[in-house]
């Protein structure tokens, strides 16, 4: 049965990534002839999770084939996203589409495992509760703005939080209370699989993300893969030492680490903002700088030549074929490009960056959200009918 | 057939890697029976590359079993290294013995792709002619300290060497002439390999190995796999910026690069040796360091001070099991730990490195000629019969 549960999963991955495709389309992708992909789609209706609706047309190249749609009304997850300045919780359907969402703002960095907990849990009834009849919940995704033990998603170290050692998943789990595991990941690798599932990454397997938090969080994805490392918690690109000499303190107990350097309190307190806090100040020095406040503009340029530096080191290191710039990084790029681009020809290796292309995310403030959905759905893609 | 081609290259793989094996430890290792492994080492014995020995004595554990063992006098490669001040050529047997071996030292860097070649060519048909008669070359692998281009073994760029797009890989296959393609790979990313094959980290599937030669090179392996990137020139850890204020110029057109500060130019200035050449000189320094030369332990502690800082970026980056230094890294590191365990200590974060160690080289100047060796072997290895 592992053949037929594993081709199921195949199937109903397509539509989950790609959308409705014609049962030509899946035949071609899969490798597998038009009337197996009948079959498993028929399965897979018969399950709730995909319908079949009639061509709309004929495509000139043979005849037109039924197609193939996730039923993203139905079937959903619950993802929440833990961010220093803002919870998220969401519905996100089966395909990707946000459903349904709930968000509160926080004024000031840290919080508690319990407030944070307690809140996520109530965003997560309400959304239940708001969900139409007939909804299934498949499964629970969570992103953390900090280092995650695989697994459990206990929460080893989220310095923005203030967070040590914290059970974060088992206790969003018990809190929820509707007998779903919650799969936690890093805000950044979560965000790195998602723009490449969906976002300014299809199809480049050797893909750098960068998400601008408070601090500066890294997703690498190594030929498709999640760069883990042995423990799971690689890519903490944040805390590479980039001003060995005087650098900035950073949380995390050094100093001159990248996101000491190019991080939020580093973005204000240059743009004479010191005080403020979360991603709209950020967004706003960047709007300045682009208007042309002589402030704003240089405090933007030294912290793309702080930035510029990071990324050059990670070209030399993993010859990616995108950097992508997220959260506030993305705002920070769109005004510091320049120095960035200067920076990498100045200190990247021709060779390792001639293809390296520079993009913003695709999916802006919801990579890390549509990252931890994706990370509900895992179980269904895995094995879409439980068959054993 | 591709099953069986496939259980042949297991075979012949796992005891080139691990040495002679019983039938019974190969059954367990492939999870096929014995009489599969006896038939398969049957192929593979009357095609000369294996030979069957008697137990040498019982075990306890059930009947004793026939010993499978590489034909390592019989079948072998040839193994090229390029190192800025040395030149290595060896016949190297399956299984991983050193069979023969030529070597010149250079006095200064630089030489052109023409000389270089001739000379690697002499020392590889002076291996020939020595090799005796009955002797199998399977084919060729060369190490060379710069950029590789996959497929062609094109030397993209060697800072260290003078050299840009030379056409390294097909002008010593030309110039030797025996029908084999040469496999080149860069000399860290080999070094890495045969360090994970046989060497210091056997076991460690994340493993970075950092080989000192006049430059600083890196060899990174994630979940067992090199670190390619988009086009297989990942792991240019010497050229991550670590002094970008005032630091050193680098062959590379950069300052502050981590060989800037760390490799040898850098060690034999601090030493007062400016002007000399090679990894005898630098290792000569670390001998009058750990000797108690006040000039020489300044300059090393220096030098494993930057060391620390590069090493500390990447366990915050790759959270690796294993940090490997080799070429003259391995006797710098022996001097210079404490320096470079307290910037790790300080500047790589708590859970990136909680178990992460640290280790000198297992094959020391071998490990970029044995990985040289193993891309010889990788098609014998890959098809040992030729089956279609």
């Amino acid at each position: 049965m592992r053949r037929h549960r594993s081709n199921l999963g195949t199937l109903l991955h397509h539509v989950h990534v790609s959308g409705p495709l014609s049962r030509a389309a899946l035949a071609e992708r899969m490798g597998v002839n038009r009337s197996t992909i009948h079959g498993l789609t028929a399965e897979l209706a018969a399950a709730g999770l995909v319908r079949e609706e009639p061509p709309t047309g004929t495509t000139g190249a043979g005849r037109p084939s039924f197609v193939v749609v996730p039923e993203s009304q139905r079937v959903s997850v619950l993802a929440f996203d833990v961010a220093v300045d803002r919870l998220t919780a969401a519905r996100v359907g089966l395909g990707g589409p946000i459903l349904d969402r709930r968000q509160v703002a926080r004024s000031r960095a840290g919080a508690d495992l319990d407030t944070v907990v307690r809140e996520l849990a109530g965003m997560g009834r309400e959304l239940l509760d708001a969900a139409p009849a007939g909804t299934t919940v498949a499964g629970i995704g969570a992103s953390y703005c900090g280092m995650i033990r695989p697994g459990d998603g206990m929460v080893r170290y989220g310095p923005e939080m203030g967070w040590v050692d914290q059970a974060f998943g088992t206790e969003l789990e018990r809190a929820l209370g509707i007998g779903l595991p919650v799969a936690v990941g890093n805000e950044a690798h979560l965000g790195a699989l998602a723009e490449y599932t969906r976002g300014a990454g299809v199809g480049s397997p050797d893909l750098i993300y960068l998400h601008g938090d408070v601090g500066v969080g890294g997703g690498i994805l190594v030929g498709g893969k999640p760069l883990g490392g042995e423990g799971g918690y690689g890519a903490e690109v944040g805390h590479m030492l980039v001003n060995p000499v005087g650098g900035r303190p950073c949380l995390c107990g050094s100093a001159g680490c990248l996101e000491a350097e190019a991080g939020e309190y580093a973005i204000l307190e240059a743009a004479g903002r010191a005080g403020e806090f979360g991603r709209e100040a950020v967004r706003a020095v960047a709007r300045d700088a682009e208007a042309g406040h002589l402030a704003a503009a240089a405090a933007v340029a030294g912290i793309g030549d702080w930035l510029g530096i990071g990324v050059a080191n990670l070209i030399n290191l993993f010859n990616p074929s995108v950097v992508i710039f997220g959260g506030v990084l993305r705002e920070i790029y769109e005004v510091a490009a320049p120095e960035v681009e200067s920076r990498i020809a100045q200190h990247a290796m021709p060779v390792s960056r001639e293809r390296a292309k520079l993009r913003v995310s695709g999916l802006a403030d919801d990579a890390t959200l549509l990252g931890a959905a994706d990370r509900g759905f895992a179980a269904l893609l895995h094995n879409p009918l439980k068959v054993e």
